[in-house]
């Protein structure tokens, strides 16, 4: 059954969100037997068959497990990865050998043919209202054809920024719509944000690991790269950030404090604060990456550390690529004390965007199908990733550790026995499926035995096929036995 | 009649154009009688109703008048701005009062209630083969909705791609598609260009006038600006550049070498060849903008310099937003030598371009559509251009003079008596009449009495009374009376 085609949450899927809560808080420890099927249904005055679906979408999602004779139990989960490994933050940058990698796992990531077990780009119409969106533009392009002949110069359509603002609201910014400046997708802010606040020669600080097109971004503008560490449950490592500040000027910080890319992991409501006061005390432009913001799987969502921005400080960078039309490329920035001269600058960077476009997703967020369609989606996600890390449990070498991601698609697993990622790559490569090392992810040469993986692809049997294949592949470069649970 | 609604020149049409072609030749001079249509319609073996058709339009178009009694002339025209005054390149910085003027300036250009004539953008359904797109894209939606679920990723649509290379032909460019990365818009490919050549603290060299934009564009990039003359005929004046770069180092030159903006002139073939030679010669990157190169006014379309480009020192850009769908801005370019890093650079810098607006164009441009789309649009500017000079001729102050543009639509007035050009700008303002002084287009202060202006618009009441206003405003500025021709 593919979860995002059913439309409403029914009883046996509540029963097992309830379940799959139970067993990641721990209060249903692995190992531990569930009660039993009758028991269940009586205390939450169900049929027993719907406990029966509860527990089969919860055996799918590589939670329990049926043992003969003996019922269903919490089955051995992933280690997570939690310890935070302090370094001091260095001054980097990046190699042509680098640029390199980019270069070849990009191409790999793009080939048709090659089965991708890691682009954080969900490539398939499932995953979007494609019919509505598709029936918005039709219509528009058949009441309005005068819309081809027009651009939506900056800051972009009004109506689509008003529409960005009032949704802004769920991640608890006060926005009106002249804060806002509409983009091509959420790479250009960031382009734009960083030619707004830096000169070449800057430093600027990123988390390690951090999304690796910030690289070469960073070296085509002369920009240093300064990496912050992180801690794999919580983003952003502020003591040393705090430390780091103290010690040298940072030109600007790019960080994804929600669902981070590549961990998949949140700063804590207290995080977010404390970064907020520390770049306005420093007067250090943050440049915060949104872009999974709106898929983080509790409701409501987590604020953005835009919310805290007092004095402007934070220019906070969004598309709607991941959760609606990755097609569209449409993203967009609020830019805060920065807004006049990053309007400028999007003027000659790149003039306009498409106002049919524009104009369509302004349509379909004001229609009110935008909520309903991230509740399916965020639901979907987590349900996979669950599954995901099922699967890497079993197939993975004993030892391997995961990120717990709080919201998105992606997560990052360390491989054990000095299993090198870059290797793995290629070898993986030569039977056609494409994963992203993670020496990829920093310059600083600290995760050669870690990856990246992505479950925003159907789960059918090329995925886990794949997923299989590394694993087995792994085990044998390691030298070490696939991992069994229970 | 508006000329773009007639889908087929008919025969009165072709008598029109051959007539309008002696006279802008100086086979029929200005004064002169035109043969009686009694003879025109034996030797063109025609009807007198088609005769007098064709001197319908050409009287429409200002090249002709009828005096009581006595028959056609040929009208009176504008002075042509020919002379060149040579001066030697300085290199300049923009200051902030001239990015304020153009703060200024885009305010205006898009305000909806102003009378615009002079933005360089036909914002009109009328002048695109809106409805066949709109269907085409219609089309696409709805049997392949899974195009919004995608993205067309560097260098783009492999379709697009091949369809421009194939274009390219007719401007004398050997391209296959391979050449070719597909950009947002005109403005990004000028953009990515630039930065793929040059470091911060770099000279630029730039026509003078050029296109305004390019000063924020170059100061956004800490790039210095070295203005070179041209001629208000010929373009590029390629003597004083040569003894430029004998002296200097430019790391890039940008030149627009057909229907230039703001002039609209063309370079000679001879000088085409001749800059060819010289960057390649001298190792510095034209960026050559083809944005109007389509438009020409003659067939077969004069080729670009990079027609005559050896070794890939020539980047060419150019966009389907000046001829087909503005709103789509879907540009490219053929970057020679540079083209691996060029592709890199647009990955960081705004990733990819719409699939779905990229297939639409590729699938336009396969019907054949574009070459007739192409030749109407062609006529309607020749024709307009030619009214709109009649209009000024008879309305701005004698000793008035324009250039006779080659191609697109905008051209490049000098006013005579001492007339301010921003002075102007500001008075026409206040009654909501843009137009665009020619200090915008330099830097070092050399276009004090110009201005440059457009006849994209429809040619209707609005258009024409603002276009009398102006030349009122200026004949009250200049206390010199309007222009009687003939």
């Amino acid at each position: 059954m593919s979860i995002i085609d059913s439309q409403e949450s029914t009883l046996y899927q509540q029963l097992a969100e309830t379940f799959a809560t139970a067993i990641h808080q721990g209060t249903l420890a692995p190992g531990s037997r569930l009660p039993s099927i009758r028991r269940v249904a009586g205390s939450h005055q169900v049929s027993v068959n719907t406990v029966l679906n509860a527990w089969r979408i919860l055996e799918d999602r590589g939670l329990i497990e049926a043992r003969p004779q003996s019922g269903y139990f919490v089955r051995g989960r992933l280690p997570s990865l939690t310890e935070s490994k302090p370094h001091r933050a260095q001054v980097i940058v990046p190699g042509s050998e680098k640029l390199d990698l980019i270069d070849t796992v990009f191409a790999a990531q793009t080939h048709p043919d090659y089965i991708n077990i890691s682009l954080a780009c969900p490539q398939h119409a499932d995953f979007y209202p494609t019919e509505k969106i598709s029936r918005i533009a039709a219509s528009l392009l058949r009441r309005q054809p005068e819309l081809i002949g027009r651009y939506a110069l900056p800051p972009g359509s009004e109506r689509l920024r008003r529409e960005v603002a009032r949704r802004a609201m769920d991640l608890g910014m006060s926005l009106t719509r002249e804060d806002i400046t509409i983009t091509h997708g959420c790479m250009e802010a960031l382009q734009l944000a960083l030619r707004t606040v830096t000169q070449p020669g800057d430093c600027v600080g990123l988390e390690t690991p951090t999304y690796f097109y910030l690289f070469p971004l960073l070296a085509s503008l002369g920009l240093k790269t300064v990496e912050i560490p992180t801690d794999p449950q919580r983003g952003l490592a502020l003591d040393a950030l705090e430390l780091l500040l103290s010690e040298q000027r940072l030109q600007a910080i790019i960080a994804m404090p929600n669902a981070q890319n590549p961990l998949g992991c949140s700063m804590t409501l207290a995080d977010k604060k404390r970064l907020a006061k520390l770049v306005n005390d420093y007067q250090v432009p943050l440049i915060e990456d949104g872009l999974y913001s709106e898929l983080q799987f509790t409701w409501p969502l987590s604020p953005t550390v835009k919310a805290f921005d007092r004095e402007g400080w934070v220019i906070y960078c969004s598309s709607f690529t991941k959760t609606l039309a990755p097609d569209f490329r449409i993203g967009w920035m609020a830019s805060g004390r920065f807004r006049a001269n990053v309007a400028r600058l999007k003027a000659v960077s790149s003039m306009a965007e498409s106002a049919l476009l524009s104009e369509t997703l302004a349509q379909f967020l004001e229609s009110g199908g935008y909520d309903h369609h991230l509740r399916t989606l965020r639901r979907c996600y987590a349900a996979q990733m669950d599954e995901a890390r099922g699967l890497i449990a079993r197939h993975f070498p004993q030892g391997t550790r995961a990120t717990q991601p709080q919201g998105g698609f992606v997560f990052w697993l360390e491989l054990p026995g000095g299993v090198d990622g870059v290797e793995l790559f290629h070898r993986l490569l030569q039977e056609r499926i494409c994963v992203t090392p993670g020496e990829l992810y920093t310059l600083s040469g600290r995760c050669k035995h870690a990856l990246r993986l992505s479950c925003c692809y159907p789960f059918d049997e090329r995925y886990t096929y794949a997923l299989k294949r590394a694993g087995a592949l792994a085990c044998e470069m390691s030298g070490i036995g696939p991992g069994n649970e229970g």
